[in-house]
């Protein structure tokens, strides 16, 4: 924490800066911030005309360093407005003079304010330059970024980034998440740089803008990293143009009291209920009736006395009693006047089926309604929405075909095909769900309210998630960390590639491609990222169905050599390690197989075996325990049928499960299509197990493990 | 070309080195053979005294570099034997002792020839590290390296690699396969390096290698590369130890004529056939006779005088008339007899189903049949196979089950559960097939040849192999190269990442992993890499199916907007390109989508639009010649349900195609499992279209892209 008088010094520079009309900070103001926060950099002096250059440079020690000062040229090198290495006061005077002329040359309405003199930085083979910075992203608002220097690491994009502020040992974790960590670690020889030295740069950069959000970009590039220390050898300080637009906050209590009355409602009303076939009022009241729901249906109609038998209100005022949900079928224009009746009759949750708002333009129409929900303290699901399944309370509100498979996978997806994607995936594979919800518009309810409530739902086991863009991402990462050390969160993030390049001041702002700070920053909060739709889908269906592994140790046991090596390259491609199998564990397993079958991992034990091999080994696998998962690769033969096989993994994990030898079992099944039901029956049965590919099973392994450790369940 | 005199040159030294008994040339060796093969290095002489070395720093202009010479010692820089930047007479005596010094600490009994005085190299921000190689790669043979320089690119292992010899163009085109390309064009101002110098530099190292394989290894590292020229630094030049064992080589039309025998026979003997159920012998049998090959089948057994209906005969040499291919159902041991009774039979091919060759460990057995099949001129298939289909011939030469969908890809398999595999998913999908090939250990017949017959089969559109690796690397290229103009080879090359870190003596070495070499000249070689098992199978099915996309410009038509933003994600990880609509195009769109449709690509025509709205926007995009691709993406609706898409998308395709319009249509399907049927109805009518996925369509287009590219069908 740095001193308040040091942050009243930030805070009056800053107001200067603005009164001046300017966003970018001189160098000798970064500095003044820079010695505030306590971020190291050398000994510098602005100095006004030749004669105090050649005083300044006398008073350092050995060479220094000249550059322009001017608010008008950003860019120095390509100015020609830097020069290094200058020594003595002859070479001092032809630098200075040198520089001015370039400055005026490259921009001749420059404003110059003069040349700063800088104490020479360290060299050498043990000296790196690394990039420090902060910006402020639209989606997690302050964030800090590191990555090695240089024109290379701009050219290859190597860096990460976190939430600001950071503490120390985050920051100092940012050193080994970039690609060439190892060089700062000391290669071929060379010394480590003061790792503690660096994150305190970074640790700084982030109080800084935490405590001053008007600070839009900040930029200590390069910082030359040695083994005594860490020094910004330049800074740069941007500050923000307006302002962020604020949403409405709710607190976590708030949010589950809301969230539970939505997804566990005694009473819904469908405001536009109806009786003509393929209207959306007609097939949600009939997926409502036949889903079975226990609660109330109250439809709503101003012109029918009654709707598929049961009793319709004029207005959703009429409505006896107390209702939980409004779900509304009635085009965009009458949801306001709508709405205010929902309000009225304190109606907790409204679901917006109608599209005709944001997306297709109408953002008056949209306000118009937050406006309202806000004013009455509505929470709104959509609009343009397929509505929502709570398949444990037998609730279908949508007008989708139903479903009823129930089961552990929370789903929800921002767009409307994803979520006839997730309905026909999990039908297909019979996946047990415990909600489908669809965000649409996000004019109100986004994922951190369902993440929040999905994470305390006794019937929900793992979350996935498919959404293009997060509405408050710090709200999301806060739940996705109260969630993941109770139930994995897996997120597909849409529209990874389409960010394409921002305009920016800095070059951490240039580097801060929205996909990158989305993947660093999900990663910190412990989410699963799917790749695509499909793993996504995948996963939701296995993780509930895989227990936790207890350790890093994967054993492959397989019948087919060729699926060995697959299986493997899959195991290491997805993080994990292949286990080194001690020597009597070894001679154990070899005990089982013919002797030209391989050692190690793979076991393989070869393709002729009959099915008492298969038992024999899987069962070690499942009882030794230094073994923490299995990877099975199957091989039809005639000696061992698909279905045989598929009966006899699925005994044996479930005789070992029984006597407390529960561990993941993956398997691929390599065979004429009979392996296709003995993969269903598998996965029925706890064995998460696909034809045809050696690298579904041990991806669904993966974000298995993935999820582990990032709930501290393994080390 | 180098003279034949300079090459006398080095002839003459290599010999010396290894009468010395040594395998590192000494850098004062390297730079002679530099010298000879015109490799630019900078001036420099060997001073054996500190007199010498003060001498010799005179003569050069400006400041030198010190290095200490000893055979040694290796790492020069490890063992504090380098100094740079010394000038002066004064610095240059005290930097040859202190190197002396150093040498002697390092390694008290190193014998010490004297310090290298060496010309100062280029420096500056235009100067850019370069790292340029050779190797010997176990598979491929000679192969040439390029990569950025220093320490960052070793941890980044950012090279790539290439056949030795290469052409200029060829070496040009290295400098932009790196990661890290853009930084020698220049960026921030940088001026660009001499590509051509970099190219030459590469090219003559590559002269160098083949013109002497006993070099196994050569590092120019670092390569000063200047917008002057290029200038290696440091040279290293190691000879091989040992010699490489030398396969059977045939001409094209030896493998030609022995391929077509095998895939088309007229006759086939099967050697161990039988009539007990559930032996090999007569599942082979059963299915060359149920198969429907029309073709003679000659059972041979000893003990039978019939067998399924069919004379059997005493031996092989009983059989009448010519035999083109012996099938081997007899258990390893009884191999080499037959073998030779094949051979004097004149049988050109053997197909080795039995295992208990060199996978179980019994070398010398499988050595025997390779001199038996080389003695007769047989070519063998396996041994440890599932043998082979040849669907046009109606052809089931296999233990497993049988297989009878034409159609024009052909698959092989080293192992037999990948070869299981390829048959289940085949059968599932209904893939059109032209032959299934078990390699095996490919004791003989290898990729190369079946590469080389299936280029030239007229039944086959798409080539798909699965290999752990290539007995003759420089074959296989040869023949791909052969076949890639004609039609799409796809690989899947597993062990991937069980190569791990080899003992190497060069910077080359070390970054000449396994699976970087393989990747680079797999490319280079116009082959499509099939990341896993999975994606290898589906574009086998999809590839023959996809017509060539006759430029890059792809579109994407959907009514779901967040299927839209997930197939953009899709096609720029796939390398392709979405199409920039031109005004009048967007236009011609609009016409057909409601006023709050996207405009632009994704052409979102909005959920709930009717099947006239799809039919006329893929019509439109089929028609326009801009257009080159289709991406589908279709959301299940009551309006428009699955199959009246199907049949409208497969209609309108049909009709454009019969009108010219031949363009690649892939689609997404999200939706109710009724998606599923409406996929197969469209892929069998040519639209490779997937459910629950935007991944999958994406990616098969891409492959498609890739291909047409190493074709040389696109730009």
């Amino acid at each position: 924490m740095v001193e308040p008088q040091s942050r009243d010094v930030v805070k009056a520079l800053l107001k200067q800066v603005a009164a001046d009309g300017r966003t970018a900070l001189t160098a000798p103001e970064a500095k003044q911030v820079a010695d505030a926060y306590g971020i190291a950099a050398p000994g510098e002096e602005l100095a006004k005309d030749v004669d105090a250059a050649v005083a300044a440079a006398a008073r350092f020690d050995g060479k220094v360093v000249l550059k322009i000062v001017s608010p008008d040229i950003l860019h120095k090198t390509d100015a020609g407005g830097v020069e290094v290495g200058i020594e003595g006061a002859a070479d001092v005077r032809a630098s200075f003079h040198r520089i001015i002329d370039n400055a005026k040359a490259y921009n001749p309405e420059a404003r110059i304010e003069g040349v700063q003199v800088q104490q020479m930085l360290p060299s050498g083979p043990d000296a790196h330059e690394v990039i420090v910075g902060a910006v402020t992203d639209p989606t997690f608002g302050k964030v800090v970024a590191f990555g090695l220097g240089g024109v290379l690491v701009e050219v290859l994009k190597d860096v990460t980034f976190r939430l600001a502020p950071v503490d120390a040992d985050t920051a100092v974790g940012m050193l080994d998440s970039i690609g060439a960590a190892e060089i700062l670690r000391g290669v071929r020889g060379g010394e480590a740089v003061d790792r503690w030295a660096v994150a305190e740069q970074i640790r700084r950069v982030s109080e800084l803008v935490t405590d001053f959000p008007e600070i839009a970009e900040v930029d200590l590039n390069p910082v030359i990293a040695t083994p005594e220390g860490a020094l910004a050898a330049d800074l740069r300080i941007i500050l923000a143009e307006g302002e962020q637009p604020v949403r409405r906050t709710f607190s976590r209590d708030e949010i589950l009291a809301a969230m539970n009355r939505l997804m566990k409602p005694r009473s819904v009303a469908v405001i536009g209920a109806s009786n003509e076939e393929g209207k959306i009022g007609n097939s949600v009241m009939k997926n409502l009736i036949n889903g079975g729901f226990a609660g109330d249906i109250h439809p709503v109609n101003p012109k029918a006395d009654d709707i598929l038998g049961r009793k319709a209100y004029k207005s959703i005022t009429d409505v006896p009693g107390e209702v939980d949900v409004a779900v509304f079928a009635i085009p965009a224009k009458f949801v306001p006047s709508a709405l205010e009746d929902v309000g009225r009759k304190n109606i907790p949750n409204a679901v917006l089926i109608p599209s005709g708002f944001a997306e297709t333009g109408e953002h008056e129409l949209q306000q118009q309604i937050v406006d309202i929900a806000t004013e009455h303290n509505i929470r709104m699901l959509g609009p343009n929405i397929y509505g929502y399944y709570s398949t444990w309370q037998d609730l279908c509100a949508t007008f989708c075909t139903p479903y009823d498979v129930k089961g552990g996978v929370a789903l929800t997806s921002q767009s409307g095909g994803i979520g006839m994607a997730i309905l026909g995936f999990a039908r297909t594979t019979k996946t047990g769900v415990s909600a489908i919800v669809g965000l649409g518009n996000k004019s109100d309810v986004d994922e951190d309210d369902l993440l929040t409530y999905f994470g305390e739902d006794e019937n929900t086991q793992c979350i996935a998630m498919h959404l293009e863009d997060l509405k408050d991402g710090r709200a999301f990462v806060e739940a996705a960390r109260a969630t993941v050390p109770k139930k994995p969160v897996v997120v597909l993030k849409a529209g990874r590639t389409s960010a394409g390049a921002k305009a920016a001041g800095s070059h951490t702002g240039a580097l801060a491609g929205d996909d990158a700070v989305y993947d660093d920053i999900l990663k910190q909060a412990g989410v699963i990222r799917a790749p695509g739709l499909n793993e996504m889908l995948e996963y939701a269906r296995a993780l509930p169905v895989l227990p936790t592994p207890q350790g890093d140790n994967v054993v492959i046991i397989t019948g087919a050599g060729g699926s060995g090596v697959l299986l493997s390259d899959a195991i290491v491609d997805n993080g994990m390690q292949l286990m080194d199998i001690p020597e009597d564990l070894n001679e154990a397993f070899m005990k089982y197989i013919p002797p030209f079958g391989a050692a190690g991992n793979p076991i393989d034990i070869t393709g002729g075996e009959p099915p008492s091999t298969y038992e024999a080994t899987i069962r070690l696998g499942l009882t030794d325990p230094r073994i923490h998962s299995l990877v099975l690769g199957y091989w039809h033969t005639i000696v061992t049928p698909p279905m045989v096989f598929a009966e006899l993994a699925a005994r044996v994990v479930a005789e070992e499960r029984a006597k407390g030898n529960v561990k993941p079992v993956v398997a691929s099944l390599a065979g004429d299509t009979e392996v296709e039901e003995a993969c269903q029956y598998l996965f029925e049965r706890g064995v998460v197990a696909y034809p045809y590919t050696t690298e579904k099973p041990v991806a669904v392994l993966g974000a298995k493990y993935r999820w582990a450790r990032a709930a501290g369940l393994l080390t």
